[in-house]
């Protein structure tokens, strides 16, 4: 087993979805990696909350093993984001934004975080990203996720990202936007183009595509009919990847970044079955192994 | 092997995608069926064509070993759609439906037709689909497809159809509209309560959802980057689900069902790469298992 660094956002979230509504939930990019991630691995986390961040909620990460000392508490409120999905709930609709003491978030690794052999760059600005990337000292595996507004608006700096990441891992929407494609095929290609070793691109309720130079591996999801909060599937999809790829600790192994793409998929099947980060929170590892001995049933010819 | 009954529409179409444009085109639910299930079985066709419909076309099902005996032959013009997909072409818009000679079909089977063991109802109106139900004699198996046009026109219709198939076999959106329902995994549920022992959901590029009572069979689309032309996509899939069906006869065997699954997904993403019928037309059984083999390692965990 090796040891991974993410770095990304911790936040309180206000979500509401046909299931429901929860007002300051627990969440952000880096809650989310995290609680999946520590399933597999020991972490060491990068980021930024304000004087209001509860100590209980830190307590959630260390008690799981994470390391929090990279982690800087700055006077002011902790990033806030308000969201709302309807119907298939396919996409959020951002109601708001605060971006509070994430606006001049300055990454700083601890000296004791420097050499960590597997490094996640959670959905940030891309310029924070380059910035912690040339702290780290030789990592063994990196990969990185991005968003729309990155795409928007600091595409260079994310294409400077794509050069030095081993995997990318992106949603649909947001492989079609970064490449100009209409399908996660197309995009996956054009992605393949662009630096990285290999993509994996999240297609939500219809599971994943990864794409490398040995060709394509594609599977579906595992089948959730009601789905309560798809906040952070993604990161948590990224979280049992990287998990489970430090616990195999073989750097870019084909085989072992196949297996990362199905606990990372099964792992966003529970994340999106309660708000915020409830189910993971609650989750039993042998909960995870049934569900896995169910998917390899489901998509078995035999 | 066993013989296979098919109704459905033959007709010209009047094509757009971003790939280019066919004008009257053939096509039709029955040809591109047919096209698809010609390559395991023997078929009998149940349609109308008007008298504008060209020897060349029925030559096309003939040379195939497609009985010809129950396609009706009126005084008029054949069934014209005419439609346009955009972007990631997921739906077709229809711009024009001329139903010409289809406006009074009267499906009557011809005696050599009614004993017929696998038997597949296209998308026609529900009526007719009971209509020939009712003119054939204790088949081994029975799928039917819809559309939305009878889902919001002649549901009662539709439900009396589902409760005397083995499988429905439908479009994602066609089953979230007919059940309520905003996801392939809560709508094959609902179906599953409608009276058919099985149903197949198709999710275009993101493959299909196979709902029993032994649970879920889930698999993902062959990946193909360039759409040509989706038309025909869901109707190539039942025919080559039907062809494999009455090529094992087997009847309502499990295993069976799920290998046919996998040769309508596969079939339907060589239709996808070709205007009309043009793909289909010219595929080679040796470049269907070629993409079978292909196809498998995508899907293989090592």
């Amino acid at each position: 087993m090796s040891d991974i660094l993410v770095v990304g956002s911790l936040a309180y979230d206000t979500i509401s979805t046909p299931e429901g509504r929860v007002d300051r939930a627990l969440g952000g990019s880096a809650n989310h990696f995290s609680l999946a991630a520590a399933q597999y691995a020991d972490l060491r986390i990068v980021g930024v909350v304000g004087n209001d961040y509860q100590d209980a909620d830190l307590e959630k990460l260390r008690s799981r093993g994470v390391d929090t000392e990279g982690l800087q508490v700055r006077e002011g409120k902790t990033f806030h984001w308000e969201g709302k999905y309807e119907g298939a709930m396919n996409e959020a609709e951002t109601l708001a934004t605060e971006l509070n003491v994430f606006q001049d978030f300055n990454p700083k690794l601890p000296e004791s975080y420097k050499n960590t052999p597997y490094v996640f760059l959670a959905n940030i600005d891309p310029v924070l990203q380059i910035q912690v990337l040339d702290q780290v000292v030789t990592p063994k595996f990196v990969g990185c996720d991005t968003m729309n507004f990155w795409i928007e608006t600091k595409k260079d700096d994310l294409l400077k990202v794509l050069k030095r990441v081993d995997v990318l891992m992106i949603n649909e929407g947001e492989a079609n936007m970064l490449t100009g494609q209409t399908n996660a095929i197309a995009s996956s290609e054009e992605i393949m183009k662009m630096g990285p070793k290999a993509v994996v691109v999240k297609r939500g309720e219809y599971g994943f595509v990864l794409r490398s130079q040995e060709g394509y591996f594609i599977l579906p999801a595992f089948p959730i009919a009601h789905v309560v909060d798809p906040t952070g599937a993604g990161d948590s999809f990224a979280g049992a990847f990287f998990g489970y790829m430090a616990k195999e600790n073989k750097g870019f192994d084909l085989k072992t970044i196949k297996e990362a793409c199905l606990h990372g998929c099964l792992m966003a099947s529970f994340q999106v079955q309660g708000f915020g980060l409830t189910r993971l929170d609650a989750l039993k590892p042998e909960e995870f192994e049934t569900r896995k001995q169910e998917y390899l049933k489901i998509i078995a010819r035999d």
